[in-house]
């Protein structure tokens, strides 16, 4: 495998460019008999789909999801599942002003010097876009977690930019545009959004996801450890720069006496572990909790160079997300799903 | 590979318990022709040994390293390295009043739910013992990485509990137990450590490591992004509960137009990127962040429960680090030189 | 990886199913810069299409491929390339009458031991239409060894049935439906086929693949040894129950002083070895020989079991390849192809 | 993985030269459980060992194993199982003769190109020695088979050269320094081999292995079928030139009608197909034949070339396998029976 595959025996293998005819995924290695139908995967991907409110990308993609192959009669055959998400609206001469120049804090910069090719066309591999496939794959997996295990899998919003979001309630997060659990901040966010948007700046966010319903058992030590893939899985997620998992860098502080969850016959006390003690799941909620940058396209002017090397000035006028934590619930979510089912393939295959 | 190999092309793979016979790593990938010997690696081991201070476990391991393959006259053959370290200090008895119970916030209670198997030893598999294969590998890949890019990996201590300890110079960092780049804090941490002893309990840190002379263009995205193979390394380490790349958490609240570095001809303004955009390295130090809980062996008692379900009291009275973070610079500098080399040779796989 | 891709660095991943709505693949570590269009992948896959002459199944497929990414400008980018085949004639009435029954010597009955889910639509997963994507990928092969290496892989048909086919001429394949080198062979391989069909039986054939150009050093021993991996792709293909290379089965009749070719400053002095020693290439031709056995869906009727498994008669009236042999050719040719390539890239990453 | 590594859940990475202080292998995926003590790998290690008779090496080997992690009082923990094995007789001297020429048909040479290394002793890497800890993880493969499945392996030679050895019973294998299952052709071999020795020839053999008990639906089609893992581990054994499952190149020239084996309700009335169809198994037994050509190593003087592409006279004097087919039927087992345990985990971790 050469880098665009996730998982190990649920394996997502990713394709395609923001801005090329198609994007989608195989995945390999869902067992046979799951009930799946393009509606399971289409809910999610409609979750992640830009356009849908004014604080996100103003480009319209339907992202229509067809399903390949895999899918038998209403039900999974154990073969390769193959997804095709056509690209509808991509505006290459968006970008026609950026061709020879890179943006501060963006991918067009490292891409050219890893490849040698500049695919300027929407960042090409490295937009955003690219997380479709994942959040479709990821759909197949929160199915077939629900489904076996009785798991489940959410996510929310709890920080943009200084404003903290408390958490209030899971019924909350279906209801605004920004995941949060929490109906009383919206305002002020649509607010704060709206005012980035009229200052061309963008901002960072945090997200929290959680599972819940995994049994204790799943991971395989070392160096596979479920906090270790689920890390991999989050930090390969596009403008995530910090992962933590429990307490996370809270432990720093924390004495062992204090951080240690202690176990009771109805169950453990506390979970600073996140659900993952020497990198096998507890039986507890497993929690991540995710740092995201703020989007690198911004209509303010910033210093950079062209591919001669000279300085140049760059402002990028092109649809992009202000706060790419906007939408990147769903995404991790999806992650999660996919390294949790990944983990309780290769659960089965070593412990039966 | 189930869970215990780390790196794709460069790629090491781990064997061994904390009081079994020995521990030991194969390290498969390494190209032929790189001068390596005994010393190279035991000088890293040495490093990391326990038994060095009275501010870590007093348990005396000499971690004497034998190469049993890969290398000829001298030089690595290109075939696989066989690396053996013997156990000389495991005394089980210690661990002799804990075979049925758990220790909360320990791995010995998941490693039961999974494996169905109660190694008391020492923590069995899950013991910290088992970081010294990563570093007599990691030790290959740092010699490589030097010889072949220039490049160096570097680490410190900046955390201790709540004690922050400013960087001033890297000259300081073997002059101490501690790995802190800080001369004048060095007796604060002794004090703050014999107390922690006194008191039976154990505290969290925060290590610093940084990658210089990384060449831009490394990196495999998506998914296996030189900062995700970098974040499951990390979080894949012993009572690491997070990890961040570059500007990391602080990224949330900042606004793109102070986050995104800026270019000049003479190189980037800043690094709140780390060295890594888009998942590819970008010619800059590469710096990672980690949170390290505290040691859940500890002398103080605690609520736990018994295999039988019931309630207990535990103590633990064993030979234990009370600050695993002290010891975990020379790891943690291992496992970002193992996903370097690995990445350095899978760039050229694809980019040659 | 879940065993629908093949190669390491090169890697390709197969989707689909004989009447699903598509299939295709995705080939990972492709080097950015290789020049690439349509045609270079549609001339191969036009060589292995059905109902191209009257021994072959009579389903009419054009095998068009869409190229879903991975190129821009006519060059790949190095990020993966995603290849599309819509099927176009898929009836799957013709296969009604066996949605209960099993095939003897056919894999729908070890399908349903595995998945327990029966699709009988030609086949499904199972089917040799899945071959498309692989000589897909092969083409993609096949131009980066001989752009970067100057490499060609080509093969022939060297038995059918009990008639053997000497080689004359690579000049006689293009120009013959049974890749046949040789042309005075042809009338009676096609009165064979004549007969047979009349018969309603089907046959088995002999391929032969040779690579040129291949320079010494690809292969990783051990286990990942070049001809192993040429034999796990060769086995790896419908219908395949043996490999050789070089000598093959001759091997075993030979004494040492035979077997062994001797060197001179000119090269070698025969090519027993075919091309591979100590699993390593010698720069020799690699030289690979197949045995393909003859379809199982014949008109014939012949005693089987159904799902209940009781007894029944089973006669096959689908369209079918009456010798599946005499498309193999171009597809062993991207198979071998596929092999190389990976391990050139794999070559390249341990021994620069 | 670099190619050192078998298997990919239960995966066998080796390490070690014939003529370095040690070779070995971890075995990883093993699952918990397995009651396995030293006598269970030893009593295969020593149907392997050279020097029990005079038709093989006269090496003076022990073959002592030592199980260093993944067992804990008696039983498999589920973690990696190191297996270390000291060289004892390493006559390095008796290769200062060939340090600068290369033996036709060794590998030697190809080693050479690979890696720019010359490590004469003994075939370093190359050697069949190597095979010694494929039989040790080889042996717990198949005690976990017949514990979990109550499948067994079992393998013969068939063919010493030209002498076909017809297949009696099972009970005489053990009986007879070749694996025959066939006592009246013992003292024709010893004859024959005797001669050879003699002429200071080397000469080739046919191996049948044989895997019962293996239920239906093992195998991951397509690519990693059950037939392809196993071509590809039988033709990475040193040596090894030909592959065939069932009717093998028989195939060829069977008709369908003749070739697929008819079914029944008492079962399959045939094994043409040697318990494989489609790439999955049958539920029949796996049936496998290999070609072993002679060995490179004889004391006959034949044309080679020295490093500096001089023409040389060489003569191979040192202790040799005058045919490695007698020593192969166990190690072919070994790797039947690895092959079997992976796809036996990876069917339970995709089906149940």
């Amino acid at each position: 495998m050469s880098g665009n595959s996730l998982g190990k025996i649920f394996c997502v293998t990713n394709f395609g460019e923001s801005h090329g005819p198609a994007i989608g995924c195989i995945v390999d290695g869902c067992p046979p008999g799951l009930a799946l139908e393009v509606a399971d995967i289409q809910v999610e991907l409609d979750r992640r789909r830009p356009g849908t409110s004014r604080h996100v990308t103003q480009r319209q993609e339907p992202d229509q999801v067809e399903i390949l192959s895999g899918v038998f009669e209403g039900k999974t055959t154990g073969t390769p599942i193959g997804l095709l998400i056509r690209n509808q609206d991509a505006r290459s001469k968006d970008y026609s002003n950026i061709v020879d120049t890179f943006r501060p804090g963006h991918a067009d910069y490292t891409y050219w010097k890893k490849f040698d090719v500049r695919d300027p066309r929407g960042g090409g591999r490295s937009s955003a876009r690219l997380t479709a496939p994942t959040v479709a794959a990821g759909a197949i997996a929160k199915k077939w977690l629900k489904a076996v295990h009785g798991a489940s899998i959410r996510g929310y919003m709890s920080q943009l930019g200084t404003i903290e979001i408390p958490f209030e309630s899971w019924d909350h997060v279906p209801n605004n545009s920004f995941f949060a659990a929490n109906a009383s901040v919206i305002e002020t966010l649509e607010q704060y959004m709206d005012q980035l948007r009229k200052d061309g700046d963008s901002i960072g966010a945090r997200i929290e996801v959680v599972a819940s319903g995994v049994p204790a058992g799943w991971g395989e030590p070392i160096y596979d450890r479920l906090d270790a893939d689920i890390a991999h899985a989050m930090m390969g997620l596009n403008a995530v720069k910090g992962v933590e998992i429990g307490a996370g860098f809270k432990s720093i502080s924390q004495r062992g006496s204090e951080h240690g969850d202690e176990m009771t016959p109805d169950g453990f006390l506390g979970n600073n572990a996140g659900g993952v003690l020497g990198g096998i799941s507890t039986g507890q909620d497993v929690t991540v909790s995710l740092a995201i940058k703020p989007t690198s396209s911004i209509r303010i002017e910033r210093r950079s160079i062209n591919r001669a090397g000279e300085p140049v000035s760059v402002q990028t006028l092109g649809r992009h997300d202000p706060c790419v934590g906007i939408r990147a619930t769903p995404i991790a979510e999806a992650l999660l799903a996919i390294v949790l089912m990944d983990h309780a393939l290769r659960h089965r295959a070593q412990c039966g």
